[in-house]
């Protein structure tokens, strides 16, 4: 008789890192770099991404939009040109506040990933709940608008923890604003020290170059152990 | 032998329901009138309640701070001599992304209740979940910032749609923004027809007063019933 034993170790792995592990051999194995970005709602991901999807230099891009509800979303990077696949957590998921592992997993079938070199994965807009959840990335960015005060990073120490990089975008208001940029990235550093961090004007294209250069090397980067 | 006959009904409340209700009796034996304020993270929650807690005509405010970590916020109001309670969703409750009745009912012990005429719950902030977790309360405001974009009601209708009240705040911005303010009435009309609103900035105090008004007509209402 052919016996198998399996031990179950301490540190088993739970349901999500299971399913962000087989998203991340699926990624692996077309070759694609996976970014997963995240945003209190209205920090300004879709219009970060408007600015650059069909100015990466011939690499091949594609978008995979987290909402509650709607392809609001969607629709305006549609008309970019780029493959464009909406999840709604609303009627298949409960409403969640943010994309999971599984939920990505069920969308990946309508992803045309032999054709990506890049796909970003725009998270639904919370600052809580999504830094909870690989979805088999490699790399994760936030954005953080100048308009959500200062004090963001120590009230949300996981997302901005969570992250290789944040883009600090609505620079162009900071003129109209109380917000001190010293004082937020002080408070940056303290919750994730040595974190890289762009300032932006998704409005004024203003750091846009920059963002553009760290997803073409986010693009360019040797595939990520699982 | 005595025997009760238990039915259970079919639509039979949910443990949040329950103790909201619990929540529900509570405020109502105390007499306080119980606001909850919700928005996405730095639509100006607490600077809207530092305009008004210490200037509501003889009404006596509290105020239970809902965060994932830290007392940022409570220590802010603090300062205006209010009784300010801290609830920390971290340590207890996993890091949760919004307030529930049983974590508000934890708290209660430590809210002054009798010495209190309006308690201003301050929710995580969140544009997803908290919508959907009553907490006893007899009002909900969300706080949406000019700055997150037309779209918001369309993208989160539930939270739009649990409101008696929207304060539209950081007006004072709308010259420095794209921010079609005619189409975002449109789209909040779309999801929760006839509902109130206010045009407020907090930075510069405009509309403050309907706002202090309106808390005012709050604590001057009839008990709701559970």
């Amino acid at each position: 008789m052919h016996r198998t034993r399996v031990r179950v170790v301490e540190d088993a792995l739970d349901a999500n890192t299971t399913i962000a592990q087989a998203n991340r051999a699926d990624f692996d194995r077309a070759g694609v770099k996976v970014v997963n970005l995240m945003s209190a709602p209205g920090a300004g991901k879709t219009a970060l991404l408007e600015r650059v999807v069909d100015a990466l230099d011939g690499v091949r891009v594609g978008v995979l939009e987290g909402d509650v509800q709607g392809s609001y979303d969607a629709d305006r990077l549609a008309s970019l040109h780029v493959p464009v696949t909406q999840i709604n957590t609303d009627p298949g998921f409960g409403g969640e506040c943010h994309l999971d592992a599984n939920m990505v997993r069920s969308a990946l079938g309508a992803v045309p990933l032999d054709d990506l070199d890049l796909l970003i994965v725009e998270n639904v807009g919370n600052l809580v709940c999504p830094a909870e959840f690989r979805i088999g990335e490699d790399a994760r960015v936030m954005v953080c608008a100048v308009t959500e005060g200062e004090d963001k990073p120590l009230k949300y120490p996981l997302m901005f923890r969570a992250c290789e990089l944040v883009v600090i975008n609505k620079i162009d208001l900071l003129p109209h604003l109380d917000f001190d940029l010293e004082k937020f990235v002080h408070n940056l550093e303290a919750v994730h020290p040595g974190i890289d961090s762009i300032l932006v004007s998704a409005r004024t294209g203003e750091g846009i170059e920059q963002w553009r250069e760290w997803l073409l090397r986010a693009a360019a980067r040797e595939p990520a152990t699982a």
